[in-house]
């Protein structure tokens, strides 16, 4: 999809909320686990229960890879369910891949075509010719790891290189990278603080921040930070909404969750007069 | 399998050969190409003509992964065959996966156990909260990026931080991590100069060495200065060895084109007294 209906959607719901599927199969309730296609049928319920409040949603890869080809096949109903129920939704395979040349491609065919996602998260430490082919993709984005928000980010992100931190470094280079107007940012919530940092650099581009709830990110600091002349933000609510319950209701435990992030994100926007 | 397993196996074989499964539906010969599962009858192929000389294989998980579930059900049958045909032989994973905690955990009984890998490549951007999930497992290795052999690799891994370069950091500060007796590097074979300066900080680790061949690294400047005293290397070989020829004779070329590569390796740990 094109980003400009993912800013379009971002205003008409009033909200710049991504859910992450990340489908821990121990949490799910117990009437789920005992489906044919658990994976599939907790990532709809929460789809469903969900939507009205969110623009985009967040596979976590691995949480499918890891149950073999049969995952991935759940992860494959997951997308065509997204794809023809809600096709105005913005979907991020977080699969932080990152490899060179041909294989890059393969990867990119993988998540843009044979799943059709509309981005992809990847990884940097490879360099240009490792990213770059994840941006020839028509209306297709790769959102590259900045700076995380977990405790290791701070063995080589933050490290100094050159006058600059190593995701500093990052973000300046990648901007001159052929297709950079398809590349979107991972940024940990945590540094909120480095938000405006960041937004130096790169002002206009979209950043995806996890780490917001659970993590121990603010709203209200990330949006201060983070928001850009035409929002620029996707926040990540992961465990807070998915696993709100792990009893019957916990479809309706996810909706609460999702408008209660969507009520302050509204609020955010109003006050930022975005709408 | 145990690394001590791997060493024994490559004085068997006068060997240090791996043998890249980079599977290009594109480049397989056309009989192969109208099989029912052309990724596995390709690689059994492959594996069947090229065991004599290798002690190790390594599928690019990319060129399986494009193809959705099926393409990981291939992966999951060559994999099946490989173990149950070749237990000695030690198999990578060459993934490059890279996330956290809970994720990285997924990834790794993703490729440690569903698909049965003695190893995987891991990338270190998000330092060790996402490394040291894949060192928890018994007789496991998880292969850490350090220097690889593409262009991109001078954006970053090159670069100086804090009076080392970035991809030194990176081998110096894994080597602190928990689980670090299971971890191995990849080298590219074109930096084979780095060599010698990488068995400095790790003079026992293996080493695997993409890039000789194709990619235009030198078998003889890599083994002057990669091997350790019990080898450690794992030299790789794709393109050169799998469309050695692209007829009917791919077998056959593949063969040959492994076994010229073994008679080097042998000519080599013979020089340096290891037979």
């Amino acid at each position: 999809m094109k980003i400009a209906a993912l800013k379009e959607q971002i205003l008409l719901k009033k909200s710049f909320l991504c859910v992450g599927l990340d489908i821990d199969l121990d949490k799910v309730p117990e009437h789920i686990k005992t489906t044919a296609d658990p994976l599939f049928e907790f990532s709809k319920a929460i789809i469903d229960a969900t939507a009205a409040f969110a623009v985009a949603y967040k596979p976590n890869i691995a949480f499918f890879e890891t149950y073999g080809p049969d995952g991935m096949t759940s992860l494959k109903r997951v997308m065509d369910y997204l794809n023809e129920n809600h096709p105005e939704i913005f979907t991020i395979a977080d699969a932080k891949r990152g490899d060179i040349g041909n294989t890059a491609t393969r990867y990119a065919k993988a998540y843009y075509e044979t799943y059709n996602f509309d981005s992809i998260t990847v990884a940097p430490y490879m360099g240009k010719d490792s990213v770059e082919p994840f941006l020839s993709f028509d209306e297709k984005y790769a959102i590259v790891l900045a700076l995380t928000s977990n405790a290791g980010s701070s063995d080589f992100q933050t490290q100094e290189i050159g006058g600059q931190m190593l995701y500093e470094k990052v973000i300046q280079t990648s901007t001159q990278w052929e297709g950079s107007e398809r590349l979107m940012y991972v940024v940990g919530a945590t540094k909120a603080s480095a938000l405006k940092n960041i937004r130096t650099l790169i002002p206009n581009s979209f950043l995806l921040i996890p780490g917001v709830g659970a993590q121990g990110g603010s709203l209200t600091e990330v949006a201060e930070n983070g928001l850009s002349d035409d929002v620029g933000l996707l926040v990540n609510s992961s465990r807070g909404i998915i696993y709100s319950s792990q009893g019957k209701d916990f479809a309706a435990a996810a909706t609460i969750a999702a408008q209660d992030l969507q009520t302050q994100m509204q609020a955010i926007l109003e006050n930022k007069g975005f709408i």
